[in-house]
C-alpha cells in the first residue's frame, strides 16, 4: 500500500473519457479539495533532487503544478505551450500522435544555458508530451535532471521512456493495468 | 506611482500579436522571475478580502494564479475550461467575441451551493469570459464576492462591467490608454 492512497483516493476514473474503453483519471477532485491539493504539492516538492531554477509546466493541467511549486522551491515558472499560444519568438519540438503529429513551444530567450529546470505535468501516459518538452528544454539549454507528475499510468511505458531519456522521473500515484 | 511598479517593469509588451494593433501584454517574463511571480501571488492573496472555498481560474492563465493562490489562501482550486476539456458533466456559459461566441464550462459538481469562491484570471481586458465565467459560478450555486486580475486594461471596460455585476475587481497592474 502506498503512502499517497489519500490522495489517490481522491480522484475519480471516469469511463470512456476521451473516447470509448479510456478511463480517464480525473483529477480535479484532488484540485477542489485544499488539503489534498496543498499535501500533493508538499509531497511533490519534498521529492526534488536539489535547487533549481524554474519549473515547466505542460499546457493546461501542467501550469497548476508548476504555479503551486514554485514558491516552496523558490522558482520561476516557464510555459510549455500549445502553437500559437505564445506572443515571442518560439523555439518548438512535434511528437507522434496515434494519427499524425502534434507540436509544442516555449519562448526562444525563456532560459539562459545551464538553468536548472523540473519539469512538471500532472498525468504520465505515452510520454510523447512531456519526452517532446524535454527536448526542447534541452534545446534551449537547460539542465533537466528530474520530472515530476502526480499521476503515472505505468503500463503506457512513459515514465520508462524519460528515465530512457536520462533524466530521473518520479510521480505520486500509479494506476497500473491501464 | 503605483506601490506594483517593481512588477509591471516584469511584463514586456509585445507589438501586434495576436494581431496587427494589439500591444500583448506578456507576463510569461514575470513568471520566470522566482521573486517577482512570488511576489505577485502574495500581493494578492493580500487584497483578498474574507474566508474563501475555492479559487476559481480560468483557462488556461488563470490556471497559473488559482494553482498558486490556493495555499496561502487555504482553498480548492476549480477549473473553468474550455468546452470539451473537462471529462465529467458540465453547466456551460456562451459570451460573446468580436464575431460569433464562445463557451465556458465547469463541472456540475464542483461545489456545493454557497461555497465562497475567488474568481481570477491574469488579465481583464473586454471581461467577456470572467462575466461568464461569474455567471457560471452563480449558476451553481457559488458566492462569489471578488475578482482579482493581476493586469486590468481600464480602458476595455470589462472590470468596470464586472463591478456592475457585483463583485468587488482588484488588479496589481493597469495599462491604461489601450
Amino acid at each position: 500500500m502506498s503512502d499517497n492512497d489519500d490522495l489517490k483516493a481522491l480522484i475519480r476514473t471516469i469511463p470512456d473519457f476521451p473516447k470509448p474503453g479510456i478511463q480517464f483519471r480525473d483529477i480535479t477532485t484532488l484540485l477542489l479539495d485544499p488539503h489534498g491539493f496543498a499535501q500533493a504539492i508538499m509531497r511533490m516538492a519534498a521529492t526534488t533532487l536539489g535547487p533549481i531554477d524554474l519549473v515547466a509546466g505542460i499546457e493546461a493541467r501542467g501550469f497548476i503544478f508548476a504555479a503551486a511549486l514554485a514558491r516552496p522551491l523558490n522558482a520561476g515558472v516557464l510555459l510549455i505551450r500549445k502553437d500559437g499560444k505564445l506572443p515571442g519568438a518560439t523555439i518548438a519540438e512535434d511528437y507522434a500522435l496515434e494519427y499524425g503529429t502534434d507540436r509544442i513551444v516555449m519562448h526562444a530567450d525563456a532560459l539562459a544555458p545551464g538553468k536548472r529546470v523540473l519539469l512538471v505535468d500532472d498525468l504520465i501516459a505515452t510520454g510523447g508530451t512531456a519526452r517532446a518538452a524535454l527536448r526542447l528544454l534541452r534545446k534551449a539549454g537547460a539542465v533537466v535532471e528530474q520530472a515530476q507528475f502526480l499521476v503515472d499510468l505505468p503500463d503506457l511505458g512513459g515514465a520508462d521512456a524519460l528515465r530512457a531519456d536520462g533524466v530521473t522521473v518520479d510521480s505520486l500515484i500509479a494506476f497500473p493495468g491501464h
